[in-house]
């Protein structure tokens, strides 16, 4: 019972709680689980189903007790998986634990619920300051797009007409052009920008949209790859190539930065193998995270398009010595898979862990109280602790529920990733002090007595701390990632790299074949040629001729 | 030559000016009309789909110069239509030339540019944080539902089966069953909320979310009525029919706010008659404005839907007798129609006119100069009003092209909608004053000169008239609908009230046929029974019988 000895109430917290922070046990009562009448399910996501009725308390606290008690004794109970049992499932159940997400009732949709869609909106509120500071308008498409556009570039027609939604019929009747429902906006976007751009006066043209894309994937997984997902998809015209690579790089070091930043995540930014390459892109950049599984996820990519599109579509413009040009273009996008990127970067047994920046709740206050006469003081002092951290921008909740326990509401926001929980008690009111918890680090080393509520002490100690544990997340992934990145010299060694769930980096220079060989044989993929290069001459691990880069090879999502 | 004889750099402004402020003329070589390869135009918009190519100046001066000499002698050359001469076209005219929107290549969809969106994302920043402040938070729903799930609702189905668009394809296989894209998000909300909801503690559920839907319109109009439009839907549950009743009064309380307050539309709220009820509801309400050609623009409505979709999707919950009950709900929606009932409702012969609460930009600046010594003083003069004014938290543009001259700009920015223009010139650099001109009041009253450039000064200055205009419009508007609301008492008067384009407002408690016979005989519906009625026993306008309310009838978009 690891929490109560670290709890500096025993008297009051050996009577709430039923389950030791040890062994990282969930609520039980919170997560009982229903079999909903989906039709389809994802594939492989059977938990993810499971129905949590949070905001359903149990009728008394005897009874949540009881449910408690049952969850001691019996390990079965426990829904959330321990990661490091099945990290699959454990992502499942973190995402239908914590809220953030429910199935669609078509296949492979996804419902984002409030606690899953509040990150997401975290992510929008960064990303459209930078785009707007970066001189981008946001604006919007339409999303049905007739076939024939789809079919202009080849490689895009090539690429994505696998994964296309198509509507048929429209008021009724069947229509004379089927409409593809946008996978991405690529050539709708150069109709339109045929229509807008005359003359090299009228370039940059620099736009965004946050808009809902659908790919119609076999294989589905909640936030990394939905049938229907949101992102923002940013489209920009130039009179030079030049300017273009310029733009493309531009907007991956945006993405990096947010990673880095915001997401507490040490991407790997380069640029993709030709065999990865968008369809229809001549470069595509891309920055790849590490997962706690160590599978790669592709997190935000940004593309130079060069004349692809321009030329399918004829866009051109004047150019100052009145020739007429095709323009030069970019693409990037972001989606809401990074909400899952989150996830598995930074979660634990205890559930989701989420960095500061971009958590829905900084700060959870649980009041804590035992007798009737100490509520008032106890919820008076915790009302004021949430004023004042509420006016110093801080997001903070004040979980003053009578129907659960203290204990409970420690695991319930720990299972919510809440990066600080502070705790009032009676003597904490009357020394006019709280307790403060770290979620990334458990138990008694996270945890701090007598911090003053004074708010001038309060605040600032509170500031330094998020910064502190979004600074420790971000070195606890860097740290992760580099010491499941193996430098290889050979095949034979990344293929061993690979088999032990690590990432294989070495020179590279064969052919696409030879890509393709890795691939099949060990199932990982170029993720990237990273910007960041060993200095000195290099041989390609498979032909042993030598190699201007180094790539990285992992399996990925 | 109006603005010329107001102006008060006469020296300059005379080489400038080559159309006058009383003309209205849009500025000639901007509006450079193209016909695009659209395949199914907008009915009745011919005009809309003119491409305007405001990024692309003219090659000279000269040709500026000579276009505007052109425009002033000529003027067929005239872009926008007088607003009293045709309103539809007018309409179009604004739209395509301020760049709002331009048509999407798929009939009756539409494609929200820069300027347009703009508008809509303040529209969003107000109403999302004053639902955050009621309680509601978002989420997101997918936008595919199964076929079967719109049938379930009687009312709902026969409404809006004529409309949809529907997805048969998908990964290139025909699908099992047919998928709906959203008309509006009702069923597959009350599917989600059958797994979310067991108990009374679950209750209220108050969610909304911002989205696209697709309704397949046969006549269509930018803004007011596109295949695809944006919009928000709130969607709540309730425990109690009183409750829902609550939340759909609050919610079209919250968009009667927004209309006054931020778009400066005085909206009559009132309740939907049975004919003119949302398919599926119990009761709706609705805002109704009063655009400039006097038509009706049903601009935002709350549905208090009572338990008709949850017996249709069986969404129950165990009340505190431990019973099981149907939910109560509501629904509600304000669209990117919003936006276009902003034009109609202030737009003039210029253009656009933007309430300043809603305005892209606020303030606009043109430095004007006419040698080159004057130059740099003048930039440097408008920079650092532009930095006092951003400061602020005033939108502020610097127009500090080269390329185009003051009284183009002037044009420009009156036809872009800003609602204050100022005017820097070498004598106000040298006074430290600046000339502040207000787009709602033309010519010389509009004008005011000396208004020094002193923060403290300018500051206050800008804001108290940006809400002096904010208010004006208002009332302007509001003093339009009361002149064109004629109270009426019998079906003659009613008749001539709309023959002569106003709305009527009349005793009714005919039946519904005596309804739709009115819509038949005048074109005209009930747009609402307006929740101010006045006192005292009403004789129904048709029937002769008591009426318990009074109703206004209009026409409407």
């Amino acid at each position: 019972m690891v929490v109560v000895a670290s709890l500096r109430l025993p008297s009051l917290t050996s009577l709430f709680f039923a389950s030791s922070r040890s062994t990282h046990r969930a609520p039980v009562a919170l997560f009982r689980r229903r079999h909903s009448c989906r039709r389809q399910p994802f594939l492989a996501a059977a938990k993810f189903s499971a129905q949590s009725a949070a905001s359903s308390p149990p009728e008394t606290t005897e009874e949540l007790a009881v449910n408690q008690k049952k969850s001691s004794k019996n390990n079965q109970d426990r829904v959330i998986t321990p990661r490091s049992q099945d990290f699959n499932a454990w992502y499942l159940d973190v995402i239908a634990n914590a809220e953030l997400a429910d199935y669609g009732p078509v296949r492979g949709t996804m419902v984002i619920r409030p606690y899953g869609y509040a990150i997401w909106e975290a992510i929008q509120d960064y990303l459209n300051v930078k785009f707007k500071e970066t001189g981008h308008s946001n604006m919007y498409f339409p999303q049905f797009i007739p076939y024939s556009f789809i079919e202009k570039e080849a490689s895009h027609v090539e690429g994505f007409s696998p994964e296309l939604a198509v509507v048929t019929i429209g008021g009724g009747k069947e229509l004379e052009e089927k409409l593809v429902v946008r996978p991405t906006s690529e050539t709708i976007v150069n109709h339109m920008f045929t229509q807008w751009i005359h003359s090299y006066r009228d370039l940059p043209l620099l736009i965004n949209q946050w808009a809902n894309v659908t790919r119609w994937e076999m294989r589905t997984k909640p936030f990394v790859r939905t049938l229907e997902f949101l992102w923002q998809e940013g489209h920009t015209a130039h009179a030079t190539p030049e300017e273009a690579e310029e733009e493309a790089m531009k907007m991956i070091d945006v993405y990096t930065k947010f990673a880095y930043e915001e997401a507490a995540i040490p991407v790997v930014v380069g640029r993709k193998s030709r065999e990865e390459t968008f369809a229809g892109a001549v470069r595509t950049y891309t920055i790849e995270a590490m997962m706690g599984d160590r599978k790669a996820l592709q997190a935000g990519t940004s593309h130079n398009l060069g004349q692809n599109f321009s030329r399918a579509f004829d866009t051109q413009f004047m150019d100052e010595n009145g020739q007429r040009q095709h323009i030069w273009q970019t693409s990037w996008a972001v989606s809401t898979r990074f909400v899952g990127g989150i996830i598995m970067t930074h979660g634990d047994d205890a559930g989701l862990m989420l960095p500061p920046k971009l958590a829905p709740v900084q700060v959870v206050i649980v009041p804590i109280w035992k007798k009737d006469d100490e509520k008032a003081g106890v919820l008076n002092a915790a009302s004021s602790v949430k004023e004042v951290l509420h006016s110093a921008g801080v997001k903070v909740k004040l979980d003053d529920s009578d129907m659960r326990t203290p204990g409970w509401k420690f695991n319930f926001w720990e299972m919510k990733g809440v990066p600080i929980r502070i705790e009032i008690g009676p003597r904490d009111v009357a020394s006019g002090s709280v307790v403060i918890s770290r979620r990334d680090v458990p138990g008694k080393q996270g945890k701090v007595f007598g911090i003053s509520m004074e708010p001038s002490t309060l605040v600032g100690y509170v500031k330094d701390k998020l910064d502190e544990i979004q600074a420790s997340l971000l070195a606890k992934a860097t740290s992760f990632r580099d010491s499941n990145i193996v430098d290889v010299s050979s095949y034979d060694e990344l293929k061993e790299a690979i088999s032990q769930g690590k990432w294989a980096r070495g020179p590279w220079s064969a052919s696409d074949e030879d890509e393709a060989r890795v691939k099949e044989e060990t199932g990982a993929t170029i993720r990237c040629f990273p910007f960041e290069q060993p200095a000195g001459t290099k041989t390609c691990l498979m032909t042993g001729q030598p190699a201007g880069e180094i790539a990285i090879f992992a399996k990925s999502y």
